[in-house]
């Protein structure tokens, strides 16, 4: 008896535990695939949700609307409506979208949540979204692709300096378990919010470096993403703190802690992997406040660096701080720019609110004779940005 | 105006980017914390949704239901519903819950969801849980203590007799970098559906892992989580099958393939990581499928573990699968017992739909003389019941 059915009563009784949808799948009521990305690049969201009045989609592809806040008006993605189908299933189909990787969530009736069919996600600080990825350039270089694999590993180091142990995520490159060579290393920042996941998941770090490199385009190398916000031992739900809300106000955040505690992350990075440690093997790069945060530290040791990535940076610190760290902007940034580096790199979208401070930081660099190299893109403060910005700063690293 | 905003700036134009929620919190509207764990264990689950005419929470903790289907009577989690509040906010408190992590889902007028406000989730095949821990015994076992961290990581393998390389996920306990020690491995096998990120997930085992040693209960081990799904190189989503919607169909499971190439894995792992390499310092275990693959692996190749763990196992191939592994059952598992082991382990739920195939085994073990452990728990075939078993197996192992 058990023989003959256990394929089956395997599949019943795994099924039955857990989950309704996939009971329909067996026993022949529809399977809904939400989201299909159409062969156009159109994408079609589908939702079973016969008792409800309206289903909608909102994303960042769904039309923009504006909002008022007391910061001033932002533009934000606005809903998008399903319409209810003959067979009692809601369906929008979007217009035809450009590659990229895509965020959303769906909302019944008010009720505000991921998309049930479909169980790729990513958080980003107290929400989480449904994603897809539509095909093309960049959808390729963010995409798994049967080419050679680094390790990403979750590790945690000695921070003397903050009294406590915390997580780290590291990649390393394909074939560096098994050379006997040194690799250089990019120390990748998140922004505000994040956290030492925030790149490997949002910014799909192992999968653009693992294209990269087998395209020839990027050097190998170690990446290493820190968590930024001293006051956490590691990311939200991987600490001791449990399950707890994750939150954007944490305590010692840019007050110069991370940049004065940033000599133990690469103490340890270069006492633990097989690495190069010469200014020319060691470039850092940030979103956000992480990108304040590579500024400073590249700075404050500006002898240290020969690559410095700013991505949507964040340049002066909140009035109140008091840090040595911020005391000497002007003369430890000539002293950078004295002590030679191969490269210092901005990147900023033509929207963002950080804007008008990265054309007064430009300024500034123009008038010191700081060279730098600046990509300006379309759209704001957001991942999309930042994927292509870290696309755009890795193959010039280590050359 | 940039500095002294600037934290302010940030927040506003990162939230207002992402997350409705989080406006909520910063202009002042209600944040609704869901799930809470109260101080006498009861769990309070809230859910704005003021257009929904019903809201309910189905979970492992909700009351059972029974339900027919083609393979018979199976008892399932049932909805509860929540009431509306005065304040337009619907919540529901459970009864006193038992210290274990726990899985939900929220239905909002028919639509079944993740809870919006719980960041933490699981995914098992194809659906996706929102999840919490209350503490106590096990709850307190499951959570990141302030204790040494183990290093976990994704790696990718060569399988020449799966024609692919494929990715295993690697936990290695606290100080192994920095030692020069050889440490024991276990290898710990999924279910059906399952893969590689089901036990450091589901399982919580880097959890388990870092508390048992900490507490001294564990001898420190290596933990190599392998995928059992020859089809697959990867896990749903880590894969060059881009976000396909997971499945539990897949071709080549539980037909000899796992189990003829796992010597690849246990190569890999010699090779790769300093590692005793003795039959006394190697385990395997798993659950369900990956009892099966635990039980045969360990007969077929007979002198290569002195632990063998059984959590929940299937026990005969599917009728009609033809290979070798399979053709000398009972002369393999003779031999397995002539030539000595330490522990072999089975633990089962008695409500567990392949209990009747654990009897008869057991009774074919007994009439044999073969020695073994039995644990027998309430309930079936869940995670509740596989986290408890590798807390069981864990510590008899390597002493």
């Amino acid at each position: 008896m058990m023989k003959k059915n256990l394929l089956a009563a395997f599949i019943a009784a795994v099924l039955l535990s857990f989950s309704a949808e996939a009971q329909q799948a067996l026993w022949g009521a529809q399977q809904i695939i939400s989201p299909q990305v159409n062969a156009d690049n159109t994408v079609t969201f589908r939702i079973d949700a016969v008792n409800a009045d309206t289903v909608q989609v909102v994303g960042d592809f769904t039309p923009k609307k504006k909002m008022k806040t007391p910061f001033g008006e932002f533009e934000v993605a606005g809903p998008a409506n399903l319409e209810k189908g003959a067979d009692g299933i809601w369906s929008y189909t979007s217009e035809a979208l450009p590659s990229d990787l895509y965020t959303y969530n769906i909302i019944v009736d008010g009720f505000k949540s991921t998309d049930p069919n479909n169980v790729y996600m990513i958080r980003d600080v107290s929400s989480v979204f449904s994603i897809f990825i539509v095909p093309g350039d960049k959808g390729n270089l963010y995409s798994v692709k049967d080419v050679p694999h680094g390790t990403v590993a979750r590790r945690w180091y000695d921070s003397p300096g903050n009294e406590m142990t915390r997580r780290m995520t590291i990649y390393t490159p394909p074939g560096y378990e098994n050379s006997k060579e040194s690799y250089p290393v990019l120390y990748l920042l998140h922004g505000m919010g994040g956290d030492e996941e925030a790149w490997i998941n949002y910014g799909r770090t192992s999968q653009i470096m693992d294209n990269l490199i087998a395209q020839g385009k990027a050097t190998p190398m170690i990446v290493v993403m820190t968590n930024g916000n001293v006051a956490q031992s590691a990311a939200p739900g991987e600490s001791s703190l449990g399950f707890e809300k994750p939150n954007m106000m944490l305590p010692h955040t840019m007050d110069g802690k991370f940049e004065e505690t940033f000599p133990e992350v690469i103490k340890f990075i270069e006492s633990n992997y097989r690495v190069k440690t010469d200014k020319a093997d060691r470039a850092i790069a940030g979103l956000s406040m992480g990108g304040f945060h590579s500024l400073h530290i590249s700075r404050y040791y500006p002898n240290t660096f020969d690559y410095v990535g700013l991505f949507s940076a964040a340049i002066l610190p909140n009035e109140g701080v008091k840090s040595a760290l911020y005391e000497d902007f002007d003369g430890t940034l000539k002293a950078q720019m004295d002590n030679g580096y191969k490269l210092y790199w901005i990147g900023m979208g033509k929207s963002d609110f950080l804007y008008k401070s990265g054309v007064d930081f430009r300024a500034k660099l123009d008038s010191m004779g700081m060279k730098y190299t600046y990509m300006e893109t379309e759209g704001g403060h957001t991942w999309t940005n930042w994927r292509v910005y870290l696309s755009e700063f890795a193959p010039q690293l280590f050359k």
